[in-house]
């Protein structure tokens, strides 16, 4: 079944794959959507789903809205003097890319992993292997406490902000909301650099 | 249907309704839970059900463990020396009641939360009558800021802690937290003293 006449290998089919997964989630939702339902909607075989994503959820994963590189939310962290208040605006943007249902994504995301065990494992080893894990220092306990702190407060926000519509949060433009949580995130990051 | 005999008005009945619910709601989940079969298993006329907690998404904030005064966590907050690490270890705490399943009760609230609207809508207007609106300070801009604020992180160390389970904050101590994350919560809560 290749109607389109994708073939395994050609970055056409892989996002194929991803756009027939994205309408199948956001459609049956995470746990009734099916890799084999996926497959058919994408044209391909469904080994080759796995051949790309290992499993339902790494290819669940991969439809987020994450970054292309996510590292580069991290690096902008790091370098010259440190803005905890760009991070905060680069994270919520990235939920808000649809103009018309800002931070759906983010309510997805939240109700597949609350629901899915194995996406919270999934998402949290896509998060360490490529975002969380740079260079020899991060395996430090202060580094990884950063991490998570920084991580903790941009997912409440996120939450305070999408899920629960908590006012002022749900309505306030991305640059107040990163100029009050600004200060945080960087009180969180000079706490690691403190410690090495 | 009252094999136990419990009339309408009997605190027993409101108890008896909440265990039901409770059980049902960990069984069938928030979206399959039904008031007819919560009613049944709790031996009164659905109703009754809608008397005491007029609908679904009242009677899933009712099974929820908050705090019987939902207030005191914030009086903590309010009272002598303000203390952001108190209000985190007791928001764990609430939580965490359930030994042997440290958390589950948090990961059953986000599960429902983030599927039915309706439940986020019941929950935010709970926390804003019996939490968040105290005396005729709170309906300033800044009261309000902090009280999302707070919440954001309060919410989001617990989506870290219990559903993402990222470390160290999966498996550090209550008090351990507590010591990373109150100065946060100090924090918000000086910002909108200043601006009183």
């Amino acid at each position: 079944v290749s109607p389109a006449g994708r073939r395994p290998g050609s970055p056409d089919t892989r996002a194929a794959i991803i756009a027939a997964a994205a309408a199948e989630f956001a459609a049956a939702g995470y746990n009734a959507a099916s890799i084999r339902h996926i497959a058919r909607r994408a044209g391909v075989d469904p080994s080759l789903v796995y051949h790309y994503f290992t499993d339902k959820p790494g290819l669940f994963i991969a439809c987020l809205p994450l970054p292309a590189d996510p590292r580069a939310v991290q690096d902008e962290a790091r370098s010259g003097p440190p803005s905890g208040a760009r991070v905060v605006e680069r994270f919520l943007a990235q939920w808000e890319q649809d103009p018309s249902e800002p931070g759906q994504s983010f309510i997805t995301m939240t109700q597949a992993v609350s629901s899915a065990p194995d996406v919270a494992r999934a998402l949290r080893e896509f998060l360490t292997e490529r975002v969380w894990s740079r260079g020899p220092r991060d395996g430090t306990s202060s580094a990884s406490r950063a991490t998570a702190l920084v991580s903790s407060q941009l997912l409440g926000v996120a939450w305070a902000r999408y899920v629960m519509r908590i006012e002022p949060l749900a309505s306030a433009s991305r640059a107040e909301v990163a100029a009050w949580v600004g200060p945080t995130i960087d009180g969180y990051m000079a706490a690691a650099r403190q410690d090495r």
